[in-house]
């Protein structure tokens, strides 16, 4: 039995839950979940409907792109995860890395404000509770970026949005607190310390960029929700003094 | 067997009756069922996921906030709905209680009017049937009060509310007429004479949230309902002369 | 066994259909079907939930409101029906009757330009295989229509605007040909041949009503569709001349 | 057995995937298969109800419209599908057509846009994906062709916006490129190698109207996607280079 048989079942089990939410049409969307100790991660095979999906179906691939196990291509944002593993993850050493697994969908309203090229607005608790600033959202990839490595280029323009800020909207952001983002013109990605946990963001997100849509129909001029507000809400569900849920692990 | 085994029941089956109707997203969502001759309430547990929840996991309180029987942390809003049970019903004596449950959720499109810090306009008669003025929304939690106490102090906001009016919206109110508000960039809070029938209000306020948000696409300048056709519609169903259904308790 | 057996049987499949559609919530609907040579029509008891709703729980009706057959209270709206039956079969004899079944919901887009108090525009094909003309929208019911006689009057209102036009949208109609129509505040009616095609009227209405709306927001200005093409679509469906289908019943 | 069987059963298939899919209400859509080698297609029979559908009752035809196989009335738009087959596999000889299936529907927001008479812009990688442009949207059928024969009209009108472009719009367009277009206030048409592959692109067309929707919304003032982003994406997936997928049929 292979040593990536847990890893492929988790990335598997994830994966399933696009269509379960109803975060994709067809194959449009893929998850990935990350093995720190090996640094590898099992993926999504390109194009493959997800009722034919089979654990074993899944792709293991290393954090130079080489395929360690598995019969299928995996799908074609492989080196956009590769970036985000690789540089989001980069100094956590063999310890518990920011980012365990990795999800992409084209879910209808996170899309709709990437296809806008607008960030997010932080309109209330429900966004509170998961992140503290509105979504970011990255300016369209370039023309020589998307002539050198489409799929790379994406990964690296997300890397540089955290590392840098994204001008007009936001400063240096941290991976392990917002956990999710917009590549404008295209759509979602986000992430979280496990495959199951990154698809809970990408299903919050979707939810938070449906409401943020319909908060703006009923008041063209909401503003943000005050930060005493934000705060508070997300440290009631994370960091030390969390005291939301059963006390288990976040 | 637990004395308050049929109070847990209740409040468990409403608890179940938020995924059967879209109401929230993963656990974003409670239901409480009250006691008024024990003056103590049964709440679900924090962050349980649904599918998991059973009728022995809902957590008994008293109007103090003291644990009276549970293993798992109560709901964060558990202050909340500890307040309103408190102040709504506060001189209702032994009498039937006007709040004798509470729901509160994410509900999609009443979060987006909370998120907006707008009430819901009175539009038409699907509203009038169940109250007789705009959905209030109460402003933002101030400063002081999220320091101090965040969940005990919404609480406080609506009761406040009720009691004095909110400055450009409404005079006082009646939870017993009222049964259904917004906290301002937060969401929804409705209650009833029993569980059920506070997650009835709960549902309800979702579809005229959504109702109104069309509403106004449809027209931009639509006015409220004419207060004679209001009355008629609330009193249709509710009071003494109410002709609505079977003749049975509503 | 009951002379009404088959038409308290017809009436309840098509108020199986409200659920099914998802054209009201709880038991916010209600179909009639109508027996011409008998001038009775069963309708849905008031404010039973349709999972527990059974053929023999209709309630038998004549056109002066006398109960034939039925324990259980009719539904409040009866006498919208009934005045619909009366007053829209006048003249038909013994033949068969232009109205043979009445809906009523509150489902949530038709209810929103009922709301807006707007007819629903004939933007395109999808409306014109119905009807030739905008959904029309009655005014507000009077004060003292409402105080006279709040059910009875809505649907001497509905007669009046077919007999006489809507002033600022319309001229006087067929019920043959416009089979809904939208109370201004309140919701929708429709009806047809029989309480089934009043629900497939009932549905269409609510499709059609949700295309307007979106049309709208694709194009403020959209204009009507061009009365030729209005006129072909509703003719190949309609009339001695129509060719859509299998040439049964329509 | 007929020769037809295996057409009839892809089509009957297709068909089925229309409610499936909630691409139409009732019997509003209809998905036809094309044998080139027999110059004949499969379409679905006109006005029967989808839970009834069986592949035997598939209709077969030929290019002239004559009813080869089958004792149903052939769908009202069979000459529409008629003329785009003969037209747009014209010169394609007894090689593989670019067009082996075409599906019709009104599903909501595709028909939105139609009504609305406007392309659907392309604002984001989930169109591009699919087509290099806008969908194209026909103007209204003049009233002359609605006269003379409405559905063989429609055909016309496609074929001739794609040989001569849309003024305002677009120049000539390639139907093996542009798999989708929008006809002015009636709804759209999709085509593909396949039934099955025009019902893909009927349901990613839905998807694109509900995004682009959506994404004025969010910022009303949305630009389109840069050119080189449109291009790569869609040859990722389309054309001797396409590396997405498992490099099967497309």
């Amino acid at each position: 039995m292979s040593v990536y048989a847990s890893l492929k079942e988790e990335a598997w089990a994830a994966n399933m839950e696009i269509p379960a939410r109803g975060l994709a049409l067809y194959t449009w969307g893929n998850v990935s979940a990350y093995d720190a100790s090996r640094a590898v991660f099992a993926i999504k095979p390109s194009g493959v409907p997800y009722p034919e999906l089979k654990p074993g179906d899944m792709v293991v691939v290393d954090l130079e792109g080489t395929i360690v196990e598995g019969k299928l291509n995996p799908s074609s944002d492989t080196p956009t995860h590769r970036v985000l593993y690789r540089d989001f993850n980069a100094g956590s050493g063999s310890g518990k890395p920011a980012v365990g697994g990795i999800i992409h969908t084209h879910s209808t309203h996170a899309t709709a404000w990437a296809q806008a090229c607008r960030a997010i607005p932080l309109f209330g608790t429900t966004h509170a509770d998961h992140i503290q600033l509105p979504v970011p959202c990255t300016p369209y990839l370039s023309k020589e970026a998307v002539e050198r490595d489409y799929e790379l280029e994406t990964g690296k323009l997300i890397v540089k949005a955290f590392l840098e800020g994204i001008p007009g909207q936001c400063g240096p952001m941290k991976p392990s607190e917002v956990t999710m983002v917009l590549v404008g013109g295209h759509g979602p990605f986000a992430w979280g310390a496990n495959a199951a946990k990154s698809v809970y963001n990408g299903a919050v997100l979707e939810e938070m960029a449906r409401m943020a849509l319909l908060t703006l129909q009923a008041n063209p001029g909401a503003t943000g929700l005050p930060h005493y507000i934000v705060d508070k809400h997300y440290l009631r569900k994370h960091g030390p003094n969390a005291y939301y849920g059963q006390g288990g692990a976040h």
